[in-house]
C-alpha cells in the first residue's frame, strides 16, 4: 500500500480541524492543510512537524524574522506580530537549509518557490473571485530567434473574446518582479480578477494582458560561470544589463509579433502598454523608451528607470531616452500614460528613488500620474493597487 | 538594499556554473540551479546548504530513500543509484521535518508542493516541446452549485482551436491522481505536448482535454475534523467516496454544462471520453459507468474501479454497475473504447489488481484494451505513455 496511501492523502483536502478564536487558515494553504492561521489582526501561526530540529526561524522576507518554539509533540510553532494586508512571501530556516513551508501552496519568487501567506484587506474585494464574467488564462509558447529557445508566456482574455469573434482588444504587456516568473502577476497578483472586476464595473476597457517570462540569454551565448560571483557585484550587473537588452529583443521581435499574429489584437502603438513591479518596472521603462514606436503607455510599479532610481541620480530630461523628455508637449502627444507608483513602506531607497523621479518629471513638466499606495511595502498590494488603477486609464 | 536585492538573484537564471561528466542539471531544476543533477545511467545528485543540520534523508517517492552526507563547506550532497526514466517526485527529510528541496521547481504532489526530477528516456520525443503547431492550456473558473464554490479547472485546446472558428471538438476529460491536483497533467504530464505532437503526427483526432480539481465537498456539508482520523482507516475511506461521490455531481452537473457552453465541443456522448490516473482512474470508472449516457470512452491508468483494484475482490459482471458488463454486445457498441493500464514495475496490489480486472473483463468477453508500460512504476512515465496510446484510439 506504500503508494497507494497518496490515494488517499488528499482527502484532507476537504477536511481541516476546527480553530477557535478569530484564526482562520490563510487562503494559500494547501487543501487540509489548518496552518498557517491568519487572525483579524493579521497575526499569522506557522506550525511545522520536525522533531529532530534545533533551531527553526520564519523569515517574511518583507516583514518579522521569528524564532519558532518546539513543542513536546515534535511540532514547532510561533504567532507573529501583526502583518498588514496582502500576499507576504516567506520562508523556513530549519537548522540552517532555507526552505519552503509545505504547508502553503508554493509562490514563485526569490528565484525559487516560497511560501506565502494572504492578510485579507477588510472590505476589499476587487482582486478575489466575484460573480461577474471571468476571462481566461491562456498558456502559450513562442520561438524565440533572440534566446534560441521556446518560452512560455500567460495571456489573459477578457471575458467575451470567445463570444465576440470580430472584436479586437488592446494589450497589456505585464512584468514580474526579480526572482519571480510570469506566473507571478495571477497567482500572486490576482491580475485576471482585477481585471474581470475592473471590465465588469465599467472602470476598465476589455484588453489582453500578456504576462512574459522576464529573463532571457541570447542564442549562442556561453553560458555564464556565476559561481564565485559575488552579488551585487559589476559582473552581477553585467549580467542584468546582459538579460534585459535580450529580453528587449525577445519583446519585441519575438514577442509582440507572436501576439499579435496569435490574438485579436488591435496591433498598433497606440493600442499597446506596458507596465511592470521592480525589475519589471525597470525593463519597462527601457523597452518602452526605446520604442516608443510599439507603446503608448508605460507603467512603473515600485521600479522605473533602472540607472536612476537605484542610483539616486537625477534624470536629465535633455539626454535621457534621446531626448524624449526634452519636450513636453511633444511627449503629451506621444505618450497616452506615464504612470509611477510606489508603496510608503517600501524600503528608503526605491521610495526615495521613485520620489525623485517623479519630481524631476514634474521639473521637466512631464505630464504622468503618480501613486503612493498607503502602508504598503516593496509587495503584491501596492502591485494590485497599482494595477487597479493603470488598467483603469489605459485605451 | 535588502529587498532590491530580490531584483538581481534571479540573474543567476541565466547562469550555470560548468558541470563535467554527463551529469547536467535536470529539466525541472529552478533557473541558475545547478542541481539537481542527472547522468546518463539515471543516477541524480542532490546538494543543499544545511550548515546545522544534524541528518538530511533524500525522499524518492517511488524510489530510493538515501543519507545525503555533510560537506565542510555547510552543504549536504549524495549520489542516488540509477532511476528509470521519467519524472521523480522526492522530499528531503531535515532533522525530521519533510520539505521540498528549493533547487527544483514545485510540483503538487503528496498534497503539497513537492519536487521532481526529470530522468530523460533517450530516444523519447512525445512528451516534450517540439516544433510543430502547440494547442493553448486554459485556466478557467466555474461555478458549482454542487459544492456551492468556485472552482478552477485547465481546458487544452488544440492548435487550430482559434483559427477553425467553424470547427466542433471531440472532448477528453482527464484526472489527476491523490494528493495531486489539476495542474498536474500538464505540468508532471506534459499533457499538452503529447497532444500537440500527436496531432501533428496525424495520430490523434484533435481534441479538447479537460483537466479539473478531482476533489469536492458538498455545499453546506460541515467541514469533517480529521485530526485524529487515523490513515486508511473507515472513516478516511468515507471521506473518500464523499468527496468521490460529490465530484461526481460536480462532474455531471456543473463542469460539462460549463464546458459544453464555454467550448465549441461535440456535446453529446459520442464525442466525449474520460480518464484518470491511480485515484482518478477509480474516479473515471464510478463516473463513466453510471452515466453512459454522458460518456462513451473510458480510460483507468493505473486505476479503476475503486471497489475491486485494491481489494482484490472480482468483477461480477451480472450485478457490477446495474449489470452494464452483462452483455457483451450491448457493451461493445455502447462503450468505444475501454482501456487499461498499468506499469509493470508498480506496486504489486495495484499490478494485481488491474491485471485481475483485466482478466475479468477477457472471461466476460467484454472488449478492452490493456497495456503493461515496461519498467515503469506508479509514476508519470507511465502515464505519458497511457495517455499516448489512449487519446491515438478516440473518436
Amino acid at each position: 500500500m506504500k503508494r497507494l496511501g497518496m490515494a488517499m492523502i488528499l482527502f484532507a483536502s476537504v477536511c481541516y480541524a476546527q480553530q477557535t478564536g478569530s484564526f482562520k487558515p490563510s487562503e494559500t494553504n494547501v487543501w487540509g492543510s489548518d496552518y498557517p492561521l491568519v487572525d483579524d489582526a493579521g497575526r499569522v501561526q506557522i506550525r511545522i512537524k520536525a522533531p529532530e530540529a534545533a533551531k527553526i526561524r520564519v523569515n517574511f522576507w518583507s516583514g518579522p524574522k521569528v524564532d519558532m518554539v518546539k513543542q513536546p509533540d515534535g511540532f514547532w510553532t510561533v504567532t507573529t506580530p501583526p502583518l498588514v494586508p496582502g500576499l507576504h512571501y516567506y520562508t523556513l530556516i530549519i537548522d540552517g537549509a532555507e526552505v519552503a513551508d509545505p504547508n502553503t501552496q508554493a509562490y514563485f519568487g526569490g528565484s525559487k518557490p516560497a511560501s506565502a501567506v494572504e492578510v485579507p484587506e477588510p472590505g476589499s474585494t476587487y482582486y478575489s473571485i466575484q460573480n461577474v464574467p471571468h476571462g481566461q488564462v491562456r498558456e502559450v509558447w513562442y520561438f524565440s530567434k533572440v534566446t534560441g529557445t521556446w518560452r512560455h508566456a500567460l495571456v489573459y482574455t477578457p471575458p467575451d473574446y470567445d463570444t465576440q469573434p470580430n472584436l479586437r482588444y488592446p494589450a497589456l504587456y505585464l512584468q514580474h518582479g526579480g526572482g519571480e516568473d510570469e506566473t507571478g502577476w495571477t497567482r500572486q497578483g490576482k491580475a485576471n480578477f482585477i481585471l474581470d472586476n475592473c471590465i465588469a464595473a465599467g472602470e476598465c476597457k476589455p484588453m489582453i494582458v500578456v504576462m512574459a517570462y522576464g529573463y532571457a540569454r541570447r542564442a549562442g551565448r556561453p553560458v555564464r560561470d556565476m559561481t564565485n560571483v559575488e552579488f551585487g557585484s559589476p559582473e552581477m550587473m553585467k549580467a542584468m544589463q546582459e538579460s534585459t537588452a535580450a529580453f528587449e529583443d525577445d519583446v519585441t521581435q519575438a514577442l509582440i509579433p507572436f501576439i499579435d499574429s496569435t490574438f485579436r489584437t488591435q496591433p498598433d502603438r497606440n493600442h499597446r502598454a506596458m507596465a511592470g513591479l521592480s525589475m519589471g518596472g525597470m525593463q519597462t521603462f527601457q523597452i518602452t523608451l526605446n520604442h516608443l514606436d510599439l507603446f503608448s503607455c508605460i507603467g512603473g510599479f515600485s521600479g522605473a528607470d533602472g540607472s536612476l532610481v537605484l542610483s539616486g541620480r537625477s534624470l536629465d530630461p535633455k539626454t535621457a531616452y534621446n531626448g524624449v523628455f526634452s519636450d513636453p508637449a511633444a511627449f503629451a502627444e506621444k505618450v497616452h500614460l506615464l504612470w509611477l507608483g510606489v508603496g510608503t513602506e517600501e524600503p528608503e531607497n526605491m521610495r526615495e528613488g521613485i520620489r525623485k523621479l517623479h519630481r524631476s518629471l514634474l521639473e521637466a513638466n512631464i505630464g504622468h500620474v503618480y501613486y503612493e499606495s498607503p502602508g504598503t511595502d516593496h509587495e503584491w498590494q501596492t502591485w494590485r493597487r497599482d494595477l487597479k488603477d493603470f488598467a483603469s486609464r489605459l485605451f
